[in-house]
């Protein structure tokens, strides 16, 4: 099974993370340049911005925006504090559409000690209570399963069979996944589940970058695509065959790329993009 | 569903990992003063010993010697340490029969890289290979599955259906699972999997510590049994509900725990024991 050659940056989108030095202004004036043809943006780098400004902006150099990054984060252990994220992500989902932005990226969250079960039922509960907002504003509410080392404190949803059991629960055509190379590349199952994904018209995206071996820091070490050992164009493959089309999302949290010239990086993004993925 | 209740160390087991400082000479000793009731003796601890008359002295002990750890790491690129693998694993057997322990925990293996399924089918084709040996001195071998976040370069075999799957490929009385709390907590489908383990009556070994928030470090800043995240009574129950009543083996790495006096961190592991286990 082989993906799409990619010969070109037309379905190569970047998350403002992976370029965390540039600010959005300058952001959005190196991706159009470099002929990149999506971007992710973070909210943070919305912080004093007018969203809708920032939105015409990116429309004005013909990004196309791929998705706001990121809500979720929805189980808590006080009912205030669960009411608060749940809040926080109606704002994600104003943002999103202030930004004109089709769908959040939604980082589920988790509670060191609480049962992930109990967890895993507070995120469809808030999912489920944002969904009205997000219904009125047609944005795609995202879930991205979370690599199984960050269980504790950062996801309790960790495969993709767990985020189609959400899916299954909530069982809205604006509930899907976000599949990361990243988080999901070693699981036996990959293959019958990204296709079950498809099957259930929810694989919203796509992200990639690479797994390091040594993993020095296990938030901002990733790699590259082709700098570690996940078989990224493999995966491709699977989501292609599972009816995907949209962008390829690079996703790198990296302090040793942060630590370079941004621009020489964007170069080697391109790159690995087309070598590598 | 509530685990037996713990209330003396006749089946606590400690690896002798957990106090790396101590030698397997000190081990022993201050293991049976503390009315230990088993002993997991990782193979560096008889580098240069008489292994059958450390067998002996620990039977002298009352320690039981629940197993010799660790076997495995197959997967490799060329076939001359594919080779090399199998027959460390025969020299493994050899141990474990001089020792008198009744099995090798398999830390099973992979190499960056390297398809996880090709990794897979050489682990299947090495234990194979060895198993004739294990026969001939009734050595059980007990695949343990590794956390994903080990997936890259230390094992392949990274959820407890993974590791059915070798088990049922194989179909050999002598091949099972050693459960380890601190790989498989985080997965939804642990009670199914550990429940079909004990039907198949291959659950060989329940292994435990904690996960911490943060992880420091990912080899060695395991957690005592509280100090984490694990619901280890609830994980206990599971395997005590799948038939389980053997030892609960105390396998915990920390840098933070070693730079102790071992004597302390033995009276706080028993501590921990009674308390969170």
């Amino acid at each position: 099974m082989s993906p799409t050659p990619l010969t070109d940056f037309s379905k190569l989108c970047v998350h403002t993370i992976t370029t965390k030095p540039w600010a959005i202004e300058e952001s959005m004036d190196r991706y159009a340049e470099a002929g990149i043809g999506g971007i992710t943006v973070w909210r943070q780098w919305l912080d004093g911005r007018d969203i809708e400004k920032v939105g015409d902006q990116l429309r004005e150099r013909n990004l196309e925006i791929v998705s706001l990054c990121r809500g979720g984060f929805f189980p808590a252990k006080s009912p205030i504090a669960l009411e608060e994220a749940i809040e926080d992500n109606r704002l994600a989902i104003r943002e999103a559409a202030a930004l004109g932005a089709p769908m959040i990226v939604l980082v589920c969250g988790a509670v060191p000690g609480q049962p992930l079960e109990e967890s895993r039922k507070q995120i469809a509960e808030g999912i489920a209570a944002v969904l009205p907002l997000a219904e009125e504003h047609g944005i795609k509410l995202a879930i991205e399963p979370l690599h199984p080392v960050y269980a504790d404190d950062r996801s309790a949803i960790n495969t993709m069979a767990s985020a189609n059991a959400v899916c299954d629960q909530l069982a809205h055509p604006l509930v899907g996944i976000a599949a990361d190379v990243y988080h999901i590349w070693w699981d036996p199952d990959l293959e019958a589940q990204i296709k079950l994904t498809g099957e259930k018209d929810r694989l919203f995206a796509f992200h990639i970058c690479d797994w390091m071996t040594p993993t020095a820091d296990l938030l901002n070490d990733r790699g590259l695509m082709g700098e570690g050992c996940i078989d990224i164009p493999g995966i491709r493959a699977m989501v292609e065959a599972a009816g995907f089309n949209g962008f390829n999302e690079v996703e790198a949290f990296s302090d040793r790329w942060w630590a370079k010239n941004q621009s020489e990086f964007l170069e080697a993004i391109k790159t690995a993009y087309l070598k590598h993925s």
